[in-house]
């Protein structure tokens, strides 16, 4: 059975880690979001491919939802020194990273080469693609009218700045890779990620729904008892819609594609779809393995 | 009095501390070989740049002849474990300078207006001056007919294979601030630096004789008793010249320029020009200062 996760930061890798844990070996693919990235101190970062493969590789930090586990942070320390910008943590054994995808791309190499090389070297067996190798970013417009990229609304003002909408610079199709994964798949789960900022910008990209029709999907709320597990989602769906967060909220913005929902137990009103209640949030790395095997039972109720 | 220093890597490094401790503010522009410049891990290093602005920022090791002292080398470690390139040492503090200047200079800032700044940064109040703006790599020619980056050759190849010739790639002008220093000067103190790979590339600038040729110039011999106080240029010379190292092949190869030589006390027979000799191995900070007392006073007997 071929799986892909469509992923994008810590609610998503944290249930690709529990996919990880159960499916077996070649039967795993995870497409993430890089609408995130951003060249920063000259350098490519793609946070969400780090926090997937860093959870993969288990160098994740346990609560920290960015980067690796103990790093040290010199080189950040020495840069604000200079003036220079500082609030974006780049860690030190994380910088190794950066400066060697940045190197690789300025070489003409593809993100999915040099995401798998990384990946490689970090001995994470399982495919991470990033969804696209060309570029998609992903701009906030808020409510005071500006336009940032990004990292620059999530981290430099803490996702705290209301928006109004978000737009993808671009219309880049999927990667050959992500859609060979996709078209092999007999399952794509939508982790518990943010769905207008890691999960959307999958989406819209040019063949993407026609692709996904052809697969049965489902998806794991990121919303519990009316709050995000993690991040800026439910001030966001309350931004974009005007309703209150709710994982109903969320189902419905999936309306169309999706053939079932998996929410916490309590959180299935008014939700349309086949819906599998039980625990989502994952505490523990047992957790996340108890998460993915309810997902895929459920999945194959739905066949 | 306004005086310019011809430098490379740690020899001119140590005397432009001394002349830094003895002269008044204003007095001293320390011009800087780029040729040693390279891309390393796709950052921009100046590693003799680096070795003087972190030596007048007292920031270098008193051993080590490059780097910052306790510097750490997490980032070094995780790219080596990615399987990166880990020859040449860079420190996490001191990626901070490669990274700031890698960025300014893709967005067609000039070396100089970098290097000022990231002086500025550390607290350096002497002007350091690349010799030009433009790139002017030295390429090392091997005996056994390979052609190499000096980098490569002087750390990866740890400066052992022996040489048959150094060429200087492009043909730069210097810098305007570096004329400007130039034609203000009243001396010219060229450092106890290597000539072939340090003194050599800015020599070797189109209109560097002319405009050097208009002023008083004193060297302090980078060879004391047949051997180099740091670095490679017994062994170079030996290769070059055919002749043993003596502080008077140096004088020899800097002939038609000179005004008068510095020398260790014995150092001095076979040298046509005014010489001056006395202790110019410089252990301490207080002999870094003594030295440059000395090199002034001499340089004063001679006009």
């Amino acid at each position: 059975m071929k799986v892909v996760a469509l992923a994008g930061g810590v609610g998503g890798a944290r249930l690709a880690d529990g996919l990880d844990q159960v499916l077996p070996e070649g039967a795993l693919t995870v497409v993430v979001n890089t609408g995130d990235d951003f060249e920063h101190w000259g350098l490519h970062i793609s946070p969400d491919l780090d926090t997937i493969m860093y959870t993969l590789a288990g160098l994740a930090p346990e609560q920290r939802g960015w980067g690796i586990a103990d790093d040290t942070f010199e080189t950040l320390a020495a840069v604000e020194r200079f003036g220079g910008q500082s609030w974006f943590r780049l860690g030190d054994k994380d910088l190794a990273t950066h400066l060697l995808r940045t190197k690789a791309l300025r070489l003409k190499r593809s993100l999915t080469d040099v995401t798998s090389r990384l990946c490689e070297g970090l001995g994470v067996r399982r495919p991470i693609l990033p969804m696209s190798d060309e570029r998609r970013p992903t701009m906030i417009h808020t409510k005071d009218e500006r336009t940032l990229a990004f990292q620059h609304w999530l981290v430099k003002e803490r996702g705290k700045t209301p928006l109004s909408h978000i737009t993808f610079l671009g219309a880049p199709i999927p990667s050959k890779e992500t859609l060979d994964a996709l078209r092999e798949a007999e399952l794509v789960i939508v982790c518990p990620s943010n769905p207008y900022v890691s999960i959307d910008p999958i989406l819209a990209l040019n063949q993407m729904r026609e692709t996904l029709a052809e697969t049965p999907c489902v998806a794991v709320s990121p919303i519990v008892a009316g709050r995000a597990v993690k991040g800026p989602l439910a001030s966001m769906i309350s931004d974009l819609t005007g309703n209150p967060p709710s994982a109903g909220t969320v189902a419905a913005h999936y309306a169309g594609f999706l053939n079932g929902f998996v929410v916490q137990k309590g959180d299935h009103e008014g939700i349309q779809l086949p819906t599998h209640q039980t625990d989502i949030v994952m505490r523990s790395r047992e957790d996340r393995a108890q998460l993915a095997r309810n997902v895929l039972d459920f999945a194959a109720t739905l066949r």
